[in-house]
């Protein structure tokens, strides 16, 4: 019987649908509830009936722990689920999945770790804080047997983490290099592309929501390295310490710096590098004029982007949006989604 | 109790690694042992002690099937498992995961047909097979509870169809734009740089081995066309035939041509292109002159590139190797490692 012949009899099947009476209910605790935290809820919210008929699973958020019960939310926030407090979240046992998007390494690292420790699978957004504490965290999700997941912590809706995962298992990546702060990024493409000098570049992304009332953790490059430890951990099975990151800030060029790069066909960038050299990982974050033809030096405004070589694959470039409410959310939500099926 | 002293306490826990005793052996059948084949099982070769110590799997290579004993092999193929027969290696139950590398839909079709209903995990490299037997084979493998991954079958070494299945689960595509034949784009950046005329670009491209003899299916667009619906499958969950992309290919760009896009600072490429309009999708393969800043105009040689935009992500970008046996190989081997999880 030819191919042809014996795969028509299957051509009529329709893609299977889970039937409604074996949908698994996942309940979920939502920590934080900013922009990143509300987004969260609407892309849940978003996808539920398309998890519920191919993955039979619909997330049930039980809580939204907030740190002001009073302010404005978005529509979309059901304030029936607000809670002021962490620990009736933590403690209830029909939340199997704890989603933290709270930022900072004191409450949040609680939340992780508690919600690891009862045996809640995690996904966090959270740099800060598996760059200081991931070993540990990595150690106690082992120990109970659950998964953390932390897509989001580094390259925004870049999917790194998991393209180092399951698209390079195993593979021999020889080094990384990227642009991961997107407010540096806008900052540096506003002084080239509008002659802005650093202080107004900077205001200029303070008003448009991409720079920090202190900026100083994107402009001396401490956020970029953070993000550095999480991709070195997971290109070269090792947690570095923040110290191992030699640092350079951006907070010292100037239009001159910029003008003279740009003469010279350059464009200067803030690059983060990790590599394998004489054996040991060595990591940096520094601005470096590039070539106008790196790929890197047309990486724009808030965006971020990733440079991977590896033994068999070769390099891989991934460019997406380094910032921004729905991006984290989007890679947020790929977690969940795999944290989900593992928890069903 | 501060959460540094807590998580202190698993700070010297070694990365957990699987006990000799749990290694599960994973019977293998390599079918095909050309450029891809032979770097497939080079691949598996150099990851078995990785795959072996962090998910306790051992893939055990049992046959490779080829069509011409005879021939010469890369040192690293053991002439011991050599096959010319297809039947034993598929009748062998010990073998759970078959990975096809053959190419074509006639002996590669009754391959993984045959392995599928048999209840084996199949990878696949095949863009043709899937193009056109794709919901069937699809159909087949969740009949027999098996997977079906074909990653390797479009955009060469970058994890497009992951990124679309796992970082984007559930997202609401709306367009794909991207370059999916190295071949073509070899040439095309062969007559912009070099000025060579069409058939000279083309011999050139068949001398370094990135074009067969009969150039058809690449300079025409169909392979491109092929893996188009292989993409669309991914994004808008629907398997459209063939004839649903409208094709055209580069054999009818001239010099002159390349000349007037670059007077106008544009680049010409062959552009994949799937997007929903009118609630329907959409599907072109044709040479477009892009801007320069086009970031697909600057995917140079042999290399794929892909843009994703999706409701929350944002715009993805996602460049890599299109061809090459190792850059085949690596995108394979992601999805050995997940179907052989699975058996396991």
């Amino acid at each position: 019987m030819s191919t042809r012949t014996r795969v028509a009899r299957h051509a009529n099947t329709v893609l299977a649908q889970v039937p409604a009476t074996s949908v698994r209910r996942i309940g979920v605790g939502l920590f934080g509830c900013g922009t990143v935290g509300t987004a969260v809820a609407e892309i849940i919210a978003a996808r539920n009936d398309w998890l519920r008929s191919t993955h039979g699973i619909w997330l049930d958020v039980r809580h939204i722990v907030v740190r002001d019960l009073g302010r404005e939310r978005a529509p979309s926030i059901d304030r029936a689920l607000l809670r002021a407090q962490v620990l009736p979240a933590l403690r209830d046992s029909d939340v199997e999945l704890v989603i933290e998007v709270i930022g900072g390494t004191d409450v949040a690292g609680e939340v992780v770790l508690t919600a690891l420790e009862s045996g809640k699978h995690v996904v966090t957004a959270n740099k800060a804080l598996l760059a200081k504490y991931g070993q540990q965290l990595e150690s106690t999700a082992r120990a109970s047997n659950v998964l953390l997941r932390y897509e989001a912590s580094a390259g925004g809706a870049i999917p790194i983490l998991q393209t180092l995962r399951n698209a390079l298992p195993g593979s021999a990546v020889t080094r990384l290099r990227g642009i991961l702060n997107g407010t540096t990024n806008y900052i540096l493409t506003r002084m080239a592309e509008d002659g802005l000098p650093f202080f107004r570049a900077l205001a200029k992304a303070q008003a448009l929501g991409f720079a920090e009332a202190d900026p100083r953790a994107d402009v001396l490059g401490i956020d970029a390295a953070q993000k550095l430890i999480i991709l070195a951990r997971q290109a070269f099975g090792v947690w570095l310490p923040e110290e191992a990151v030699t640092c350079g800030g951006i907070d010292h060029i100037s239009l001159i710096d910029v003008d003279k790069a740009k003469a010279e066909h350059r464009t200067i960038r803030s690059v983060a590098e990790a590599a394998i050299e004489n054996g040991r990982p060595s990591l940096t974050v520094r601005p470096i004029a590039l070539p106008n033809d790196d790929a890197l030096a047309n990486v724009r405004n808030e965006f971020n982007a990733l440079e991977i070589e590896s033994d068999f694959a070769g390099p891989l470039f991934l460019q997406g949006r380094g910032a921004g409410g729905r991006a984290t959310a989007s890679a947020v939500y790929g977690d969940i989604v795999e944290a989900a099926t593992a928890a069903s």
